[in-house]
């Protein structure tokens, strides 16, 4: 791609390292700001700024926060005793949507992902078992994806946490509330077969 | 969607008024600038605000260029002589792409779309009639879309410079190089065949 701008090619480049965003979406992009008032390109960049070197992580979960412990953390009306492992923080908003769970979660990060160069030691999870270790902690639920580097990390963590007298789980896997049987593939229906849950305990949820 | 950070969902608003981009794609491309050094943050944002304060338009066809008259324009080997129609910089970079045109261009910006409010007034129209006038130019091409919008763009210009003794020609409409007939819409194989040209011209390009 040749451009007639050095400065229009910067931004084309600069936007296309944006993952998913190639050159062409880049300069499409690019080209739908210098036609909008020079304002809201001045506000996106601010916005993008101010987020990147200001942004605080809590000390606690990890989570993304204003603040040095976010406001799940700091809530007086959550529990400290569960708490929910979570890859990064779109599966905390995820869940808090769901506004089915009242403990704290433990954001790790990532997942341990040797192909991708992702270690144990590149991830929150260090902290997770100190957590586990001062005993206030009583159950865990992993929630990360299940793949096979969602498996390891569970796995990895459940090694460092056993000789710890807690509760581990993870979230049910099934056929999603409203979809049909046959659409379903086998390894989600074969488990929502071997973890089947009484019926009288499906008429409470 | 809740944030547990307002500078984070600042910064998915800015990004999410980009065309195309929706708050969960969004929130993606920040979460991913936030887990790259701070460094591509600031390189991208300084990339757009430079490229959207700096740059600069032609003065003579209105394309995107860092002097005042663009690297086209100034090329003393191009004729002025020819002018090519366009609707943005794209269709400038896919024509220049082929290295098959060695006349000017002259960028519209748009083309004429009552439905969205833009009239001929909006475009960059009133320059070209003018440098029709001045006597040098000998053909326009128009090359915009064939939309109703472009059709009537062109029938606005036609109308405008009508008086004026140049040629006037569209580019050719037709089935794309290497393209099967059974798989090409109706109204393109129809015009292929009215506008069919002759087969000793064929061999030659």
């Amino acid at each position: 791609m040749e451009f007639s701008s050095k400065l229009l090619e910067k931004a084309v480049n600069e936007m296309s390292q944006l993952p998913g965003i190639g050159k062409r979406t880049a300069l499409r992009l690019v080209l739908h700001l210098l036609r909008q008032p020079e304002g809201q390109t001045l506000q996106l960049t601010k916005a993008l700024e101010s987020m990147r070197t200001d942004i605080k992580f809590c000390k606690s979960c990890n989570n993304i926060s204003d603040n040095e412990i976010c406001e799940i953390c700091a809530n007086p009306h959550r529990t400290n005793e569960i708490i929910c492992v979570v890859e990064d923080i779109r599966d905390v908003m995820a869940i808090e949507n769901t506004s089915s769970f009242r403990g704290l979660y433990h954001v790790l990060g990532g997942k341990i992902s040797p192909m991708d160069g992702i270690g144990p030691n590149d991830l929150n999870i260090q902290p997770l078992v100190e957590k586990v270790k001062q005993g206030t902690v009583k159950e865990l639920i992993f929630a990360l994806g299940s793949t096979m580097e969602g498996d390891t990390t569970n796995f990895y963590i459940y090694r460092q946490i056993q000789d710890y007298k807690i509760t581990t789980s993870t979230i049910a896997r099934g056929i999603s509330v409203g979809n049909e049987l046959e659409y379903t593939d086998e390894i989600t229906l074969g488990r929502s077969i071997i973890n089947r849950i009484p019926f009288e305990a499906s008429l409470k949820s």
